[in-house]
């Protein structure tokens, strides 16, 4: 459980960086889709509306929603200030007649009381509408604007002890979910229905939701680094992949295991023992101070050296935590060093013409080196 | 099915209300909240990225995705024109250091070829970010841009008999679910637990996803128009909902309905008895001819004759299709006649202080009147 306290210490730690970086305000932009970057600091996160939180460097921070959300906000929201304004209003614009609304005007004369407004920090600009973009800026005309989406990354790198509990929570569910689920999946079945027992199989165990739609794809579907579970068949002596992500308390473990039912082909059998290692090899060098950027090289070096190197599509691990793939990047390109309480997705994905396969955990990186949350089953899986 | 026929007649109806608007090319984005814009055209649905299609007036329409789709894209687009564009890329923003990318630039170059640009429209601009906008502008920076999001309402507005047929799918199967589910909930179950157990037989009636996460709100949690569900244990003698959106072919129905377990209030009967007339008579008034004001209109007088006046959010009814929500709107402001072909969630939500209701069904205009795909159970559930 995040506390109320942590919520408004975050705040707090965003409003240091703003004095730091000569800031007045900085606007943090979310959606239903990647609620993460409001739901840090409120708890809140948007259903069909979008949603912001403006923090001033002095004063009350203010959370933006959209006409519809009033009381999802009073119920989720650790602020007491919301202001309703259309811009955040569902994508399919209706009307509301019979609501009245704020306005970004009125927040930022709230806002100006407390703090003079000249330069405001955009956060979330990947993600920010082009009508709260004009929004703010037809309320704001004296205003200059910057990005400074790192303000907020670097925070959400270095978790705190009950984030780590809860990404710890996650993982858990995520391999109990896992095993519940393989005595269910059986070829014959449609990737669809695979996806229904995984999901069914992590709530049972107390998952709040999952981070993306769970993936379970079969065949030349397992080449895909981003998937979609379709009516396809799950057919035997090929692989099946599985990755889910369970959320707990808004925070995602991704867990990612292949299988295969039935024989494996010597070329499937390769690309396991293959992944497999670079995988064992990720985590092994996962320690604080290593540098990323030699991280990414050894392992791809590894994969190159047995034949696959053709099948790299991207680094062995990303940042997790809020969302299931968020900064930093484990990389050949990777600028940053190792820190304590960093917390990584050791995903080595591996994609051939005819299928792929992507062993993923969550791991945290300690003052020892790392803890893995999540260990089920990390193995080639024939059955 | 949508046939890949079906497909492409929809781009060339937009071309036709290009040339009619006099636009070179419009630029339709979408993301995984809401792929619809995008889907429509090309069958892909974007995760974790956002998509944009780009339709010219004359030439091949292009596709627009992040860097790492690519064979999402060949499985599940109809178009064979793609482009992978870094402003596409997941919120959090890797940096692809192994793969090869298009740009804007040369996107516009190809389409160029064939019809010079000008002007250009815009559509699911209450979705674009600010960064593909901002890339649109720099790539073309003498081109024209203007909102013209009701090109596109207009065509969706109006479904084909495979549009029809997946909505009555995905109608039925939102039935059949929901009483599956209904023999396994019962109060003492979280929220969570209850959305789990709808989601479970939803898919198993062959469901593809859910058009929302399924709301199951229990007591006070009753009286959001938006809601998610939690932790919160399912009282019984008071008001429990469920709002499930199941998709089929990208089409989703979305079914709402009130239900107690043990005994039932004089205040919950009352509501209970105001919104299954306010919706009954919803679903007599829907016609083709209908004036859209009037309907809303007529329900809202009716549940403010009943002493409800103050409940009333919303008007009584709203397009659904792609979106479990989409244009036109039934409100005492719309400025719409109903139409054969459009289809409506008839959809009468109350909230009190305390707790609140709301009925939903979708139903299609027909030369008759309306079609009700579902009526499942529409009653006052007494458990």
């Amino acid at each position: 459980m995040i506390t109320q306290q942590e919520y408004l210490n975050r705040i707090k730690m965003m409003q240091e960086s703003l004095g730091a970086a000569g800031l007045d305000a900085v606007c943090i932009f979310a959606n239903e889709t990647e609620p993460a970057n409001v739901r840090y600091f409120t708890g809140y996160r948007p259903v069909f509306e979008t949603t912001a939180i403006i923090i001033p460097a002095v004063g009350e921070a203010i959370l933006c929603v959209g006409p519809e959300t009033e009381r999802l906000v009073q119920q989720h929201s650790i602020l007491k200030e919301y202001a309703k304004i259309l811009e955040f209003r569902e994508t399919s614009d209706p009307d509301y007649p019979d609501i009245e609304l704020d306005s970004f005007e009125s927040v930022f004369r709230r806002i100006g009381r407390a703090q003079a407004l000249r330069s405001m920090g955009l956060i979330g600009t990947n993600l920010m509408t082009v009508q709260v973009y004009e929004g703010l800026i037809r309320a704001l005309p004296e205003v200059t604007f910057s990005k400074q989406d790192m303000l907020l990354r670097k925070m959400r790198m270095i978790k705190s002890e009950a984030e780590l509990d809860a990404l710890r929570r996650a993982a858990r569910i995520a391999g109990k979910g896992f095993r519940d689920a393989l005595v269910r999946i059986r070829p014959g079945m449609t990737e669809l229905e695979a996806a229904a027992e995984c999901v069914y199989c992590a709530h049972r165990h107390g998952a709040e939701g999952t981070g993306f739609q769970v993936w379970t794809l079969s065949g030349d579907h397992t080449n895909q680094a981003i998937g979609i579970p379709t009516k396809k068949t799950i057919e035997p002596d090929t692989v099946f992949q599985v990755s889910m992500g369970v959320q707990v308390d808004g925070y995602v473990s991704s867990l990612g295991r292949a299988i295969v039912f039935g024989t494996c082909s010597k070329e499937i059998e390769h690309m396991f023992q293959v992944n497999l290692k670079a995988n064992e090899l990720t985590h092994q060098l996962i320690t604080p101070g290593a540098k990323a950027s030699e991280i990414a090289t050894q392992v791809q070096e590894l994969i190159r050296s047995e034949g696959l190197g053709s099948a790299i599509v991207y680094g062995p691990a990303h940042g997790i935590g809020m969302m299931e793939c968020e900064y930093p990047f484990i990389e050949s390109t990777s600028t940053f060093e190792l820190e304590e309480h960093m917390t990584f997705a050791v995903d080595t994905f591996l994609a051939g013409q005819e299928f792929g396969m992507r062993f993923e955990d969550t791991v945290a990186v300690t003052s020892a080196g790392e803890e893995q949350y999540c260990s089920d089953l990390r193995e080639m899986l024939v059955l």
